[in-house]
């Protein structure tokens, strides 16, 4: 085996990752899509200086000194309601009534809210605080200017954008189409989940753990179904696969043959070119990369363990790189109650069960043997180990990366 | 105004929360639904004791005292293969070739990499390395054993769940149905999101926040379309709305008049019951919550931003409530940069952006005022003041709950 990449390196010689084609949607439908261009504000927001509080709007000047002992008195000159253009200006000594939302009139600057003012016979009122210039009053263009930029191009699209955007006026977005990934199981002892396996045989978890990872990713999977370690059968799979999908992950048989195989062919593909054969990165080490014209191809391990990793931490900012986005891991920092030893020189990821105690998290690294999916239910995160430290005492504060 | 209800009372008097239905569906179709019933593992994984490198299959008191110095050689008795059922038993002082994944004969309980292993003429092998009793072996039921809980009900399925529910042949799974949330956006002043405000409109996006929210909890949102500050046609669309959903949110007009119009409604209803007039929260204060029968109405602030975060804090919750659900928020640790002031007597959420700075996550508040749903897509998470505390200082460390 050729010298290990490390996970950044491996990351590198993919080169530049081209971008999915875009494709023009509803706004209200862009949930967890990628932003494709940047978003520009058509206007201000708020379009129009307004009212944040039920009250009267006045000049904060005519406020000045104001106080429970000492009210100042205004003249009432009318009301504006929500929806209403106002059609009096404030001069000085004067005030409109308004409500929350409504459109501030000419002359005002703040509004004073309704709990101290008194009124006096409909005409006068009594002010018994004073205001600052701007109180109680969003001031046109407060929020975003027409022109700014709202949503940057690979921004993933949240709750807030999607009312940002109807709010306004944008009801169609462009964002890049999800990247079609193709998922091929390979290995003698795989069969079905419907199944039962014989003795020796394994039903395939990969390709459902992968399909629902891709998806997360905001990515679309397709499944190419179970592949018997066969040159001929696998290869023909592999070049259907590159003509049907943006992205090809072959997760392969756990032994020494499997792997020797899924190189082979990976190393055989028209226009093909290997790009490591190992990754530094434990679990997870036998991790081919390939290219094939601009589609990159993963042979992951058959480790269901290694694969999730591998995925998490080499595949997903893949796809993500290919809608222009990067990934924000949700980290969170707890005390490490054992020692962890390392000394495989690789970047190694334990799996860690979080715990509160005395108001502070607490990490508990789980059995790291284990190759079954399982143990990645009982974790709640993943702890790294770099790749040159020969681990971690207890009693450190670590981070931890939650899952999705 | 009856005296506020905080978060935590407004809660408690929801009651108890009725569950949805359940329904059954393909495990593989399951990401990020909530199961509905423990998932009780029918089968130990791993099914059998499964050798973890690629080596040989030995006892590990054969290899005691074996070094680089003084190898330990043992006879080879025969190779097992994936999914090959071992025929053979390992006796003392023999040895099985054995492939990572494939079955541990009987009498082998560890494997030699390798690496470490000698062959001489190939019936006798050299030991190079002393194993400990168990080593590169996964023990039958490691990692979950027959009957033990893979998935508790309430749970919300992840991708290594899937993978996990595949690997133990369960292709089927209950979970709980989506909970139907109906969303009635009230307000003379709003018009749909395609058409160009006049002056004082404002385009309707809670709608649409509310929609992209509600299905990110694992609900499924049902648009009412924009209703006019009418009490008879409220009262109908209110009613309408109980029929086909299992709760129902009013988002309401910002002003007092629109606030106890709604409030007159939700009064008014058949059945019903208004369960406070206000929560002790800033911003939402104006939150009305009543019960009918068993179906929840929250009439919510008009306020874009109040109702993101009133949602986030009270519907949030009660919507996974609803499938034995608890939210597990993303929190991160930071260095708050100013100090931020409360006097409300209401617990209080600040909008911060989070940056790094010299290795260290920095939280810096946003400016307060704006009730405009672009602040919330400029902030990283929200930072939350008691209710009872008067702020927070300067160069603190503070908890901010991430966007999900």
């Amino acid at each position: 085996m050729l010298e290990l990449k490390t996970v950044d390196e491996a990351k590198k010689i993919l080169g530049k990752i081209r971008l999915m084609e875009t494709e023009t949607i509803e706004a209200t439908e862009s949930l967890d899509r990628f932003v494709a261009i940047d978003v520009i504000s058509p206007e201000d927001l708020p379009p129009f200086n307004k009212a944040m509080m039920d009250g009267y709007a006045v000049k904060a000047e005519d406020t000045f000194g104001a106080s429970e002992e000492k009210p100042v008195s205004l003249s009432l000159i009318g009301e504006i309601k929500i929806g209403e253009v106002p059609e009096k200006e404030v001069k000085k000594g004067e005030a409109i009534k308004i409500n929350t939302g409504a459109i501030m009139p000419q002359g005002a600057d703040s509004v004073e809210m309704l709990e101290y003012v008194d009124s006096v016979r409909g005409e006068k009122i009594l002010i018994r605080k004073a205001l600052t210039p701007g109180e109680n009053v969003a001031k046109r263009g407060e929020d975003i200017k027409k022109g700014e930029v709202l949503l940057a191009k690979g921004h993933k699209i949240r709750s807030q954008d999607i009312g940002a955007l109807s709010g306004l006026g944008i009801t169609k977005i462009k964002v890049f189409k999800r990247p079609k990934v193709a998922i091929i199981p390979t290995g003698d002892e795989l069969v079905r989940p419907s199944r039962r396996p014989e003795s020796g045989q394994i039903r395939d978890m990969n390709t459902y753990s992968l399909a629902a990872q891709i998806k997360k990713c905001g990515g679309e999977p397709i499944s190419f179904g179970i592949i018997k370690d066969n040159y001929k059968v696998l290869k023909k799979k592999i070049e259907e696969a590159l003509s049907k999908a943006d992205m090809v992950l072959i997760s392969g048989g756990s032994s020494v043959g499997a792997y020797d195989l899924t190189l082979k062919v990976m190393g055989s593909l028209a226009k093909g070119k290997i790009l490591t054969q190992g990754v530094a990165i434990k679990p997870g080490k036998p991790t081919i990369i390939a290219k094939v014209k601009e589609k990159i191809i993963f042979g992951l391990p058959g480790n269901p363990v290694s694969v999730m990793i591998v995925f998490r931490k080499i595949v997903k900012p893949t796809i993500l790189a290919m809608m222009n986005a990067k990934e924000k891991a949700k980290i969170v920092n707890a005390r490490l109650v054992r020692t962890v030893t390392s000394s495989t020189g690789r970047e190694e990821y334990i799996r860690v069960r979080l715990e509160e105690k005395e108001e502070m998290l607490i990490a508990i690294p789980l059995h790291r043997g284990s190759a079954n999916i399982v143990s990645l239910i009982k974790a709640d995160g993943l702890l790294k180990i770099p790749r040159l430290s020969e681990g971690i005492e207890k009693g450190q504060m670590v981070e931890v990366e939650l899952w999705d």
